[in-house]
């Protein structure tokens, strides 16, 4: 750090708004020292306008700057977990010759690292973890040092894709920066912790095929998954709840409840819906159609299959092009849509409208397609095609308020039917944005309004809107604690502009409308997955394919068994008359997730009454037909989540 | 005709089954002279195997034969057409210097031809239309010529278009005919009346643009439309049929009801639907849904994108590629579906199935994709994705006369609910196809015994069965006596096969099922354009998209309006709350075709009641809500066709 006057001074923006002033050369290290020597010795990286950055990063005029100490925090883990990566590096290249490097990048979860020329299964890890555990023990410095691309070239010998990466940042960079432990270094922009000893606990957790860059024209390397703590009783819990969500995973209950299937022959991300995942799907789709033409939107309906024209005019050309399938055909291009807003923009530019005639409502379960990397495909989770409960709206300007509280109105009513606790965040004008100073302020005040209005708390998020316009976004928590990316409303000065779309005002002037975008759910498939998840495949009555299941005790009850089913057939019922005992009967109904199971014997068809049992094994004799069928109902049309009977 | 006996002889079969003996070298018309020297002279072509040829065609063994004679009927009239098609371009080739000639032939509904350099305007049509009477009333004698394929190049000397017809006829045949009429004659094969003189009545109807050969890649041509009946008065007649069809046109309705748009942005063939139009197709696939549902089907939801690999399976890939939108992504080829089976089949083949789990019935209104000529695109009747209401049925071959059945009782009610007259054929197995004759005979017959046993009258089209299985074809008949491809049931014992299909017999052994395809509407893309035009926009209360509106005769009204309009929110329903004179109001609700019109006045306010006019122009005063709403339920819940007010 120099005091020379003779420098030029920088001013950077700490997280409390106030300014500190700084050397132009200095790094995020030297302003932690800057604001006090503690600071300076506990930093372990820097975030330059959000983005993590090694604490030896330069830092520039105007940047807002936090510090991230070894105090703990997500982004602490987050370096600790890539110095995790090294250490499996570290173990990996002790115990095998001549393996490739490729990358080894912390994630939510945990970290990864991906090797080539590695032949391990999953009986291996135990003796990399016990390496680990040595090199942490060693309690190594984690040394930076920076090279030239040069000398950086020269170390990297032998090592084909580290090299790989290198030329490319030769493009941008002077010099690269290596890290350093014990014997072992790599290529790596950090951050790191201080050194191998401050890794709490480590846990190898399983081993993959993945494509170079994810791209599945490149070499197939294996990638060893493991995940770090700060220490052992975090990494339990973590490990607890992995096994829940493995119990609770979607694929394997859609495959136990013949809900879906992703087969080869059929492609990669394209779900086939099996009668009861298309039955819940059904379900879930009519809830919302209810609730949408019951707040005055209009069903519309819109190709899959677009002529690119539509998308340049949009924009999405632009920055969707490489994530659409598209396709020549005659001198046009084709492309199946990656957003169904267009298309909708597309029908409101069709007709004429007074400023009466607004809002204008459209809805539509509208598909899109988005070409994700093959290796990132993930069941329900990640596809390539999914349905989006989409609405936009075309409102005048006065009336944002109003619809964006009606569109909050839905939203709660949907997430407090699944009950999902859930926190909210309004995101406001970016530096970059379309649309004049006046309308932003206007929307911004109403949202804000909305917010206030239904007294809810909520992060603002301040620059963090899209550039054509603020949004309210959800985010909710499922059973067993995982949070998930939910509705969202947004406003949009931006469509109504490139389409030039317009509505004759009180004052016979031609007005452009602002746009709304909204889903309840988002994404069906994400939002079934999520269901299956949270629920572990235990749906609420109105959700579950079959929701009543009549087990006659013996032969003798069939006919009795048949008349009780007659007696709801306006539920989705079965009967078992398989030639099986009454145990293995029952046993079949739980794993298949029945939400009841009507038992009928002998003392049953006397008294003209029936036995009810839930899936959670509790049961009740003597119950009359029309005493459950009021239960049942009320469960159904209130789409309750907890059995309204036995647990009642 | 030769009687030399040492010729080799061969057997023709007439329509009644009986065999003609004839040389080997014998023609249509040689084999007419030898039934009769009367029918010989009368005889203008031939069918053979049901093709369409000239007489001057020779016969094979074993081939059915029909003559064609100047005697009427629509093969007669075929010719006839085809000749006025000639006459047409002769009166082309009189009045303009360097016209090219493409092709002329006669269509279901006339006759057209195509021409390169020709600049001509509606205005035109009259005096080619006198050129025409006037080569009629020449009668010149249309004469057959067959010149080898050099005598014909020579011939169609600058003639690209004729040349290029040529050179693909060079590579299968050593001779072609030419028809001289007067001056003109054109490379052709014919039949053709035997004068012009013949033909009846013309008319010119149009002018369009045609790619040659329907590629839009080819240069655009000129194409003018015409037709020809043996008579005036039934040109007339077909004449009045054009144009009330023209009134009815879908793409006129369809555009003053705000129903659906096709634009360029978005591209051709692939419809936008608004929401009066998706009111309408919502009300239409529930009507089907509740039958299905009610019927044993099951709800599934394939993609509309799959891997080629599929269609491989399938043997779609075959036949249908060309048809296909497909692309490469990676290594494999991807397409959108031009079927929904292959994917029904898929899902089958992914479950383990006993006998007592058959039929299995899939259902899907499944979006399918067919990549027709853009030429050829059309409205709603011909576009490049439409949706079936498509179903699947894997069934015991014990079972297929009782789904058969039921899915013909299922026809029955969507067909008369739109009160429309339908005929049907069974088709029965042809020479190429596949599967036991085991089989085949017992689904033949079971497809018999069902037509049998709803006493239906029926053609059998002996040996027009798809390769894969016999079928039931319903055509129907809309208000103005167009006919229109209707419902179909196929059986089809490939599919299984492809697909490797089981179940486990009551024999424990596996089985293959056979595999049924239905639809009741077809296409909804084809069946709504043809209810737009059946209708002409004068929906049926349960899918008019308004059905209700209620005219303030003043502002004084407008509240009480209101309430009446909130009587009857179960409909849909609007006030016209416009500033508008009363006798406005009554014509704009004509023009959007709405069943009903409420009317409230002073009078109507003051007595609690309301006054009723439909859109046929009556009226009734004095009318309680309570018996307004009782009938207005039976109308929509019934579905009925004719107002059940008023004019009940």
């Amino acid at each position: 750090m120099s005091d020379s006057d003779s420098q030029e001074r920088i001013a950077v923006v700490l997280p409390d708004g106030s300014e500190l002033e700084v050397d132009a050369d200095a790094t995020v290290e030297d302003c932690a020292y800057e604001i006090g020597p503690g600071l300076g010795r506990d930093t372990v990286a820097g975030k330059l306008d959000g983005d993590l950055v090694a604490k030896e990063e330069p830092v520039y005029d105007g940047v807002k700057l936090e510090i991230v100490t070894d105090g703990g925090g997500e982004e602490y883990l987050r370096a600790m977990r890539h110095s995790a990566s090294h250490c499996l590096a570290q173990a990996v290249c002790r115990h095998y010759d001549d393996v490739e490097l490729a990358i080894g990048p912390p994630t939510d979860e945990g970290f990864y690292y991906d090797f080539d020329d590695l032949e391990v299964d999953e009986s291996d890890l135990a003796t990399l973890e016990a390496e680990i555990e040595e090199i942490i023990d060693a309690d190594y410095e984690i040394e930076r040092e920076d090279l030239s691309i040069e000398e950086a070239k020269d170390r990297l010998e032998g090592q084909p894709y580290k090299l790989e990466l290198l030329e490319e940042l030769a493009d941008e960079e002077e010099t690269v920066s290596f890290y350093r432990q014990g014997e072992w270094e790599d290529l790596c922009a950090g951050p790191h912790v201080d050194s191998t000893g401050e890794i709490g606990a480590v846990k190898l957790l399983e081993i993959a095929g993945a494509y170079w860059r994810g791209d599945e024209e490149n070499p197939m390397q294996t990638r060893i998954y493991g995940t770090a703590f700060e220490d052992e009783s975090d990494l339990e819990q973590f490990l607890t709840r992995r096994e829940e969500a493995k119990e609770r995973d979607h694929r394997k209950i859609g495959r136990e409840m013949d809900l879906f299937s992703i087969q080869d022959v059929t492609g990669p991300g394209l779900p086939l819906y099996h009668p009861p995942g298309k039955t819940i799907l059904n379900e879930l789709a009519d809830f919302v159609t209810d609730l949408n033409e019951d707040t005055g939107y209009d069903y519309v309906e819109t190709p899959h299959l677009f002529k690119t024209d539509l998308w340049q005019k949009s924009g999405h050309y632009e920055n969707y092009a490489d994530d659409m399938f598209v396709f020549e055909l005659g001198d046009d291009e084709f492309g199946l849509k990656p957003m169904n807003c267009p298309g909708h923009a597309t029908i409101f530019d069709d007709g004429s409208w007074s400023y009466r005639d607004l809002p204008v409502r459209y809805a539509e379960d509208g598909k899109v397609y988005r070409k994700e990397q093959r290796g990132e495909l993930s069941g329900l989770s990640r596809v390539w095609a999914f349905t989006i409960d989409d609405g936009h709206l075309f409102v005048r300007p006065d009336q944002i308020e109003a619809e964006v509280e009606a569109i909050m109105d839905s939203i709660d009513e949907v997430l407090q039917t699944f009950d999902l606790e859930y926190e909210v965040a309004l995101a406001t004008r970016p530096e970059k944005s379309v649309g004049s100073d006046e309308i932003w302020e206007r929307a911004e005040e109403q949202l804000e309004a909305v917010l206030e209005d239904r007294a809810m708390e909520y992060d603002l998020e301040e620059g963090d809107g899209a550039f054509y316009g603020p949004k309210i976004d959800y985010a909710f928590e499922d059973a067993i604690g995982r949070k998930w990316d939910g509705p969202t409303v947004q406003l949009d000065f931006n469509m109504p502009e490139r389409f030039d779309l317009t509505y004759v005002g009180e004052d016979n002037e031609d007005h452009q409308p602002v746009m709304i975008h909204r889903a309840l759910y988002g994404s069906y498939e994400r939002f079934f997955m999520m269901l299956i998840e949270h629920f572990e495949g235990n749906f609420p009555l109105w959700l579950a394919p079959e929701q009543l299941r009549v087990l006659p005790i013996s032969d003798n009850n069939l006919e009795y068994a048949r008349e009780i089913a007659a007696e709801f057939d306006d539920f989705r019922v079965e009967v078992d008359d398989r030639d099986s005992t009454l145990e293995r009967k029952i046993r079949a109904a739980h794993d298949d997730r029945v939400p009841y199971q009507i038992i009928v014997g002998d003392n049953e068809q006397e008294a003209g009454n029936i036995s009810v049992r839930d899936r959670f094994e509790d049961q009740e004799y003597d119950v009359s037909i029309d005493a459950f069928r009021s239960h049942l109902e009320a469960e159904r049309d209130d789409k309750r989540t907890e059995p309204d009977f036995l647990q009642g």
